[in-house]
């Protein structure tokens, strides 16, 4: 049985996405984006979004669209306000820095791994200034948070108001987007209201690897285009890229493969809390950090893959279901760690 | 038909390869290069380059390849020596620059797309010197050149030789280097004789998106490691890099389909020359240059994909044969030329 | 009278030094470092160091300085432990991430604005592990901290120790470094004596403009030499940096400012506290910070020139006595608040 | 007798600028550029360039001023065209790609140093264009050239207005400003015409070492006082660049010092040609090539100081009057080749 719960970045593609992989795989098509496939996926985001002339770029990595998208927003000199558990200061070796010229991550506290609207006014107004300081740049959220909760609609609606009026652009980092609007219940453009740039992401959620930066702003396309082949992340076959994500948007697929990853999260949720375990924050989606027993954790080591965050006699450990889990596997994971 | 000769990047991936990536997509696999078939393809690489020692890193873009390569060569303030119509030069959007912090790549002119000894010998006595001066670094050679020539292993090893003999560090562009074996008639082994790290291209020649990164010298894995994450190129689901790479090997695919690209090529070459056209340079393997008769060229270009490098009453055309062009296609090509 | 405790550098150069500048402004001299009084800097350094092999490098500013002495201990995915109010990273606008390619600074809380040896700790073994976190780079001090506080000899060997076992460089930021030596009535070997690479500042104690990069081991000069040209702080009348650093080292005349410089600070410490302002830090030197009754800021405000860091029914003040400041300056500055 | 014609760099700090940095140095002054001569000097160089917007920030380095400049016109995938042998290519160890992120120096190649009107049309031409290149930046010229030699006022119109046209950005280096000013007759704003910004050279005419950046679009100026400061060259004790480069600026020292520099390069010029050196190209100003006899040159290498550029058996030599030299001077070296 299938006891990997080590990331939702483990799981296979999806039948239908690998399916339209194959069927792109068809005679000869251009490359670089020139394909035929691309203009449907910007047409199908544009609408979702309610951005009606957003523009599009493909990537492969998450990391390769949090970093260009983040480059396309601020200066080099400029702040990148983020919370201290953010993938883009936490788990990317420094590429926001790299692919920005050397902005500056500035890091905002908060509980369940969320930041607060107060945290957030007090650090806007530390920043920025004389020329001895890096300046406003960006405010980056998380939504599925890399603490696995959620913020609400009307948070995202606060703190990214709080940052343009501040003068900041807003990056979402969406590598769990469509888990987030499962989990909301909302749609992707409730999701997108208070944002300039969007990670939007497809890999962990039963794609192979593709990411799509989405701008609101039609004006930086050509400079973003520039900045991703600059970047290495402009796919020459891209039709690869394409075919993947228009399989993946199609008869929203992305929302059903979400809700069954999310299903099973809160379904592990539980079952975790019933065996003793205790969850660190509020899991929200499909992501879960819980401090085990320590019977439960030798039981299960050995059967399971997932991490352990902070060794202690309560191991703290993060569970992840990617969209494949079943409630068997679910309940064997607890099984096993039940004994 | 398919008349479709912008690039080796038009053609589909190989059914072979195709399949591999379907069968990997089974289940649960460990992501980030720690899958069960990475290790078979740095074993295999190891074999056929005869560098027991080499480490290999998978990336999705041949730009990568070869921008993370030489900032793992060079140093921000060293010169990168290359033809001026090198594809890092040219084509890659400053990618060398950004990857490397800001290293010069130094131009050195030479018939027929190739470095010739003495133009090497030149510019390697003027490079260095003072702190005023950007030092030696690295020289990056292609093969197959851009020019759609071909360095013999001789010419390889002169070059190579004099750039290690004077401190620079060397780097083969292998974008098409199964072309350049197939062309050549040589092992792997005799291709990579005298470089440190090398950019082994599949995508152009039946692969998806992989490019290995191989490096001579264990030394500089991890922190080749870190640029790779750094630089947004490392797969979450890199069993899809690995797998793919591993089919492209198997068996010897890699030069099957080099040889039938190459034999396209060839074909072509002869038949444009039969037409009239006059060739650019001497086409070695998949890859040529022609001006075309006006006249021909107006019976083409509605008819058939290719890049017009240089308008002019000939026109200066650039054809490039992927490994799924018959006999059929290239003789249609020449049919409607002919008219 | 002079009432301008805004800064260090806003005292003038002092007599000597602009002497001795004055003098070598005779006739020709070769430039970029070969002129004659460079090797006597370097000599009287590595002895006062005590540091036989080091080498030094002269700039014109602090940040260059820094900047210059942090990328040649990191790499840019490295990080740099500093205090959350060091220099680097609230006061030079992100020189060091440019000058690093983008290396991140990590930031440590510590009372005092000193980082304590617990915090330290806890850092370090936070810091580093798999590809894609920011690796160990190095540990950058200061001494006068930027709070007017000091480290004690033994603080520094007990940071500097837990850093290089960890694996860390270590780097004193000493923009300041003579007013430590003064207040800790110590030697500059004793000062240096846990550290790789020292900014040892001219500017702020009586210098125009001249900070010295030494670096104990000689093997990173030539790869210094080039970072500092290609940053554009290579000077060619380099002889007006040289004689500059020179003056300011002959016959300790960096210890006599200093202390003339504490003793001003002192003065206006204790001053300060008998007309009721609150010490935010324990004044090590001659900079400060305080807490000023609202009629003595009100007072002052007009007549003298000092920082206000948080504007409060108490302001968050902050002053700083140059070399020159003289008693009846500050019990001017003082007569001035008590009204 | 000073025999030094190595660099202009060489030379002394004139008098009457060494005294006005002496009289500056008199209490205490506002630090970072908000001192009381650096508005005076800010309305000095617009009304001399007649450029009444302008905007101007001062340096130590010509290397300094040369890629901050860039940098404030171009983006990191872009190109600057300069001539083959211009100093930001040859004599600046990358710092332009450093301050600008990576942008890529395009060589031109043209007689006696200068860019010719065709070469540059072609080049034009040839940039830019798709996402896979890099794009149009600027145009840097040099005035005085590299080899000496002077860009006619009709020339720098021609060149600036073919660039701007064509959507480059234009720079000046002006590290030899006022000597093109002096040999041209011209007045500053005739040669800044066709200029987006310049860099206005102070240090090797008679400064100890200060450039101005002059931006004609004050829109840049916040932007470029945070390069600055991020690049680690807003000196603190700022007074001492402002007032060196307004008693550089007062009764027209600058073009005193130039005309007298000239008239010495003129003199040696005239007298190498007596003593048959063959003048490479022609020296419009302080600084010239010849080939000397080889018998000159051995008599007077021992003597006197200049760069031999090529070694051959009649040896390319660099040879630069700085704004001291006598017509004993010249003299002198002439006297000791001829033997």
């Amino acid at each position: 049985m299938n006891l990997n719960f080590a990331s939702d970045n483990t799981g296979p593609v999806h039948p239908k996405i690998m399916a339209a992989m194959v069927e792109a795989n068809a005679g000869a098509a251009m490359p670089y984006g020139n394909d035929p496939w691309m203009p449907q996926v910007t047409e199908r985001i544009r609408t979702i979004f309610d951005w009606p002339e957003a523009e599009v770029l493909l990537v492969a990595t998450g990391t390769g669209a949090n970093a260009l998208a983040l480059a396309g927003l601020v200066q080099p000199w400029d702040s990148i306000l983020c919370h201290r558990i953010a993938h883009i200061e936490e788990d990317e070796c420094g590429a926001p820095e790299f692919f920005t010229g050397g902005a500056k991550l500035v890091l905002i506290d908060g509980a369940q791994g969320r930041i607060g609207a107060d945290a957030l006014t007090a650090q806007i107004s530390r920043t920025g200034g004389s020329v001895h300081n890096v300046q406003k740049g960006a405010l980056s959220l998380t939504n599925v948070t890399e603490a696995g909760t959620l913020y609400s609609l009307d948070q995202l609606a606060e703190l990214t108001t709080m940052a343009r009026d501040a003068g900041f652009a807003t990056h979402l980092d969406g590598a769990r987007f469509a888990n987030a609007c499962a989990a909301l219940d909302c749609s992707a453009a409730d999701m997108v209201r208070g944002f300039d740039m969007v990670s939007f992401g497809g890999t962990k959620n039963g794609c192979m690897g593709v990411e799509a930066i989405v701008m609101r702003d039609p004006a930086l396309h050509w400079e973003m285009q520039l900045r991703r082949k600059r970047g290495a992340q402009l796919w020459s076959k891209h039709r690869f890229l394409s075919s993947q994500m228009l399989a993946y948007l199609e008869d929203d697929l992305w929302l059903d493969t979400a809700r069954a990853a999310n299903a099973a999260g809160q379904r592990l949720a539980k079952g975790l809390a019933d065996i003793g375990a205790v969850l660190e924050w509020e899991p929200g989606a499909n992501l879960l950090f819980a401090r085990l027993p320590r019977a439960a954790h030798e039981r299960a080591r050995a059967a399971a893959k997932y991490y352990v965050i902070e060794e202690a006699e309560t191991p703290l450990c993060r569970f992840v279901c990617d969209y494949t889990k079943t409630d068997a596997e679910v309940d064997g994971l607890l099984d096993v760690m039940a004994g």
